[in-house]
C-alpha cells in the first residue's frame, strides 16, 4: 500500500501516519520527492479496513497494490477449481452446456424442453421458478411448483438442474429440488443472500451484475467462499453500456481475465448478454474459443409462445446445431466437450 | 404500440398478428409503406405482457408508445405527492435536509451527530445500522443495537430518522425504530424487498440503482406503490459511468425529469454521488437550484475517524455552512427551506 | 415513421402535422387511442431532415422505424462486399490477419517486424506513422519518414500495408505509400476526414469510436460511401465502459450484428480493445469464431522496447502461435484462412 | 511513481529496473513486502514516456502518483485564469451567458436572435457555421456565409461571438470573423486541430468529448496551452452513459472538480447535455449554483422552425426568464452576473 502525502505535510503529520501504520503491524518506508512525499507500507490490509487513513492531515491519496479478494484469487490456489456434478466436470478441459427455458411454464413445456436439451447433448437443464421482473405486472414464476417440475424433469432425463433464487426463502426451497443455485445479476450484491448461499453445500452459479466491475464480482464470490462454500461458478452475462442495439454488452475479455485472476470456473450467458437469438450461436462459439468453461443458453420448445425472453431463446434445432458446432470446434483448439 | 413488419410479410402473417391483437382487445390499423408494413395497436399493454408478439413470423420490431409505469406516473396524479413526517413536508415548496453519519458506530458518536444535525437546522437524522459492503471483511453495521441508538437520538432531538434496510428481516426490525425506511442502490431491484416495503405503512426512501435507467427506477417505485404504499421518496445518488475521478456520476438532470414523469418527491445524495467531501456543498446547492425536494448528506462528528465513507462526510461546521447557504439561496429561486 | 401526439391535441394541431407531412410526400394515417393519438407516416425520411416536426404543438415524440443508414445497409446490397487487395480477399470466406508494430520506430524495427509478420503467415503489415496521443509530450510518430519505411517493407515482403491518418494532410501523404488508409477511433466523427477519404480510391479501414453506437459507426461509413468510395472495412476495437481492468470493453456481439445490418467486412482489433497482451490470443480466437472477417493485432520485434503500446503487443512467437491456432480452428467452423 | 514487482523477481531483474530509472534521473527506493516488491521512484515522468518500463521482466504494474497535465493544472498556477473579452470577464466572480441558435440559418434569423440575446442580458452570441452532423444527409451549415453574418450581428449588437470550427481550414476562416473559437466534443481529441488552435491568439472554448475522462479533457487543453495559447475556456456538455431519457448525462460534479484541478474557467452547456428544452433552465440554475463560470445555451427565435436542435432550444422569452432568475440567484450565493 502506498500513502501519498502533500509536499507541505509537516514532519508531525508524516510521523502520525507512520505511527498508525506501525501500530497495525505494517512495515513502512518514506520516499521524499519534489512534489509529493510517499510512504510505502507493507502488511495485512485487512487490519486496516476500519481506520480512516485517508482522512489524516496531509494524506492526499492511498494506492492499493494488492487485490482485495483473497480466497477466490489465483494466488490463493494455483490450480483450477474443478466442480463435479453427477459426473460432469465444470472448470476442467471440457466445455459444459446448460440450456432450457427462461421460465418453467408448465409440466409439458418443461419436460419437452428437458428431453430436447438431453437429445441435443446438453449437460445441465436450466429453468426459472422465481423470476425477478422489472415490472410488478409481469409473470413472476411458478415458484415451488416450478421447482417440483425441475426435479421431475431431472429424474426423467438424468440432467442436473440449475435455477435462480431471489431471497433466502427461495434459496431454502430450491435447496431440496435442484443441483445448482443461481444468484442472478440483480442480486450479485445482495450480501445476505450471498452469505446464505455460502452456508449451503450447493454449487452456486454467480452471475455478474449489470454494472459490476470484475473486482466487485470477485468480491461477491469472496462473500460466498468466506462462509465455507467454494463450489462457485462465475457467469459473465453482459454489462450495461451506452450501446442499445443489444440488450447488454457481452464482456468476453472478462473470461480469460477472470481465469487469470481466480481459480474458479467461468461460464458465459450469451442469451441475456445479447437479447437476440441470432447472436446466441456466434457468441457461444466466441465464448468457447475465448476460454469459457461453459455456456448457459435459453432454449424453448416454442420460443414464440414463451412467457419471457422469447426473443433470445433458441429453437430446439438451433441448440442441436450449436452443440454440433462446438463439438467440432473444441478439439481444434485443444479442448473437448465435457463428458 | 406499433408493430413493424417486414415488407415481405405474407397477408396471412399480417392477419395472424392482427387476430392476436384483436383477441386481446386491441384496436388495430395497418399502414403499408414501401419498405415496411406497420400495424398501429391501441389497447391495454398489460394484457400483452405474456404473449410473444415479437416472435411471430414477419414481425421485425415492436415500438412501445406508452410508458410502462402507471401509479407513480404524473398522468395518474397531476399534483405533487407531499409526504408529511412529524410536521415536516417533503415534496412541497420547502427543501428538506437529511444528514448524519454513514454508519451508527457508538452511542456517543450518534448522539453527538444528532445534536449537530439539529443545531445546524437539519430536518431528518440519517444513520446506517445495516451496511451493505463490497467486501465481506468490512464493518457490516451495529444492526439492532444501531436502530435502538437511532430511536434514542430521535427522542432526544425530536428529529425523525432514516435508515437503510437490506432484507425483509432488517425491514421488520427497522419498522419499530425509525420513521423512514431506505432501500439502497444495490437493492433497488430486490423485488421481494420492494413488495415487503410496499406492504408496510412506512415512508420509503428509494435510491436509484448504480446502473438503473430512470424507467427502471420508476418501475421499482411502482412495485412499492402497487402493494398499497404510496409514501415514496425517490433519491438520485449517482450512476456508474466511465469517469473515475468521482465515485459515481451525479445525474442531476434526472431530478427535473423525474418530477415531470412522476408525482413523487425526489431528493439527492451528493455524498455517495461524488465520494468527495469538497464536492458535496457545491452539488447540494446545484441540486436545490435544479429542483430537488431535499438532500441527504453524510456528516460525521469527526470524519477522519469514521468507520466508513469518511472521505465524503462533511464536518459538522460544513453542514452548518451548507444549510446557511441554502437558506439564503432558496428564496432567490422562489422556494423555501422546509419548516 | 410514427408521430405520437398528446390526447389533448386539437384537430387543428393534428391537421397541421398531417399537412406538413403531406407536403413532403408522406402518406399518413391517424390512429386515435385512449391516451395518445398516433400518426403513421410513410415516405422518404431524408426529405424530413430539416423540418422540426418534433416542435409542432401537440407532438410528444417521433419514432423512427427505418434505419438512417442507406448505402452501407444490407438492404441496399444483399451480398457481402468483398474487398480485394493484391490478391487477398477481405469479407469473403477467409479470415485475414493484419499485424505489425503500433508505431514505425526505425528502419530496422519495421523491416524486422515485416519479415516476422510475413513468416508467421500474416496478410497485411500495420504500422503507425502519425500517432494521435493523449499527451502532447508523447512520441507523435515518424510521419512521412515512417510512410517511406512502410513502402520499403511492403516492397521487400510483398505484404500490403495499412496506416492511420489523422487529418487531410496525412491522408494525402499516405495515399502514395500505403494500401489501406485507417481512420482511427478518435477521428470516427471527423466528418471532413471521412469525406476526404470517400473521395480517394483507397481502401478505408474505419475504426469504431470509443463511445460510438453501432448506428453512428455505420453513419460514418455512410459518409465515406456517399462520396463514392465503397471499399470500407469496419473495425471493432473496444468501447469505453465503467470496467477499468481492461483498456476498453471489446464488444464482440457487434461483429455478427453489423454483418447483419451491413454488407461491409468487419474485423476486430483485440490489442487496443484489451490493452493486455495475454488477452490478445483468446480474444482473437473468439473474434474469428464469432464471425469476424479478420484481425488487426499489434506485434513488435521486442515489445519491451516499444515506443508505444508495448504492453499489448504480441511477441513475434506469439503471432506465429496465434496464426497456427486460427489455421487449425477455421475449418472446424467451416471457414478458412484467407489465401 | 511506484513500480510493483512480483515477489519472484530476481535480484538482477530488480537491479535492471533501478538502473533504467537511475539513468533517467530518478531517485529510487526498494520496499520488500511479503507478496510484492515495490520500487518508489521520484523524478520527471516526462523523461519516462518513451521507455517501456512495464514490459521489463518482473514488473507487474506501474502506479502513477502525479497528474499528467502540467501547464493547465492548479499547481502550475494558483490563481484563476480570468479571460477578458471586450470588457467581459470569464473565470472571475461573475457568471457569463452565451446564447444563440444552434446553426446560423439566415441573415434575418441570426440578427433577430442576436437582438433577443442582447435584450435578454446575454453576454456572448453563439451560432454554428460549420455543423458536424452524424448523417451526411443533414444540413451542414452555411460556412463562410454564416461567419459573415455572425460578424454583422456582432457589429450591430456589440456582442462578442463564438462559433465552432471543425478542421484547420474552418479555424483559419473563423479567425477573422469571431471572438471565441469553439472546438466541439467530437474534435476534443483532434490533436492537429488542438495544436493549430494553440498557435492562434484567439480564445478557445474546448468542449469535453462525449466519452472523455476529465484527465483526457485537461490533456487536450494542455495541447493548446503547450503551443502558447493559454486563453482556454473549458465546457462541460454531458457525457455518454447508459441513460437514454436525456441526450447525454450532464456531469455537473465535473465543474467544481475541474476548478480544483485547473486554473481555467469552466462553463456548462445544458442544451446539448440534456437535449430537452424543459431541462435547460433548471440545469442552468444548477450549474451556476454548483460553481460554473458561465453557460452556453441554445436559443432560437422560433425553435419549431430550427434547422437543428429545435427540441433543446429555448424560446426567446425563456432566455429572458433564465437570466432574470440567475440575476436574482447569484447574489444569494455570493456571486454576480458578469458585467
Amino acid at each position: 500500500m502506498i500513502i501519498v502525502m502533500s509536499i507541505e505535510s509537516t514532519d508531525a503529520q508524516i510521523e502520525a501516519v507512520i505511527e498508525k501504520l506501525d501500530g497495525l503491524g505494517f512495515k513502512t518506508q518514506v520516499i521524499r520527492g519534489v512534489k509529493r512525499i510517499v510512504i510505502g507500507a507493507v502488511g495485512d490490509r485487512q487490519a486496516l479496513d476500519s481506520v480512516s487513513l485517508k482522512q489524516m492531515p496531509g494524506v492526499e491519496d492511498i494506492v492499493k497494490i494488492m487485490k482485495p479478494f483473497k480466497m477466490v484469487s489465483r494466488e490463493a490456489r494455483e490450480e483450477n477449481t474443478v466442480i463435479n456434478i453427477r459426473g460432469i466436470s465444470i472448470g476442467g478441459e471440457g466445455v459444459v452446456v446448460m440450456a432450457g427455458p427462461c421460465a418453467v411454464e408448465s409440466r409439458e413445456q418443461l419436460l419437452t424442453a428437458a428431453r430436447q436439451v438431453k437429445a441435443a447433448g446438453g449437460h445441465v437443464l436450466r429453468g426459472g421458478a422465481f423470476k425477478p421482473r422489472t415490472s410488478p405486472y409481469s409473470f413472476q414464476g411458478m415458484e415451488e411448483e416450478g421447482l417440483k417440475l425441475l426435479k421431475e424433469a431431472s429424474e426423467e432425463t438424468g440432467l442436473p438442474t440449475v435455477t435462480e433464487v431471489i431471497d433466502e426463502h427461495s434459496l431454502q426451497l430450491a435447496h431440496d429440488y435442484v443441483d445448482i443455485i443461481q444468484i442472478g445479476a440483480r442480486n450479485m450484491q445482495n450480501f445476505r443472500l450471498l452469505r446464505a448461499a455460502g452456508q449451503t453445500d450447493k454449487i452456486i452459479l454467480l452471475k455478474r451484475g449489470l454494472s459490476a466491475t470484475i473486482e466487485e464480482w470477485l468480491m461477491s464470490a469472496e462473500y460466498i467462499m468466506s462462509e465455507g462454500n467454494g463450489k462457485i461458478i462465475l457467469c459473465e452475462r453482459g454489462i450495461r453500456t451506452f450501446e442499445t442495439y443489444t440488450r447488454n454488452t457481452l464482456d468476453l475479455s472478462a473470461v480469460p481475465l477472470v481465469k487469470r485472476l481466480s481459480h474458479l470456473p467461468v461460464i458465459v450467458d450469451p442469451s441475456h448478454a445479447t437479447g437476440d437469438r441470432q447472436l446466441v450461436v456466434p457468441m457461444s462459439l466466441a465464448a468457447a474459443a475465448g476460454g469459457a468453461d461453459g455456456l448457459i443458453v435459453e432454449m424453448h420448445p416454442e420460443p414464440s409462445k414463451a412467457l419471457c425472453d422469447g426473443a433470445q431463446s433458441l429453437h430446439p434445432g438451433e441448440l442441436v446445431g450449436l452443440i454440433a458446432k462446438l463439438t467440432k470446434m473444441m478439439p481444434a483448439i485443444d479442448r473437448t466437450m465435457s463428458v
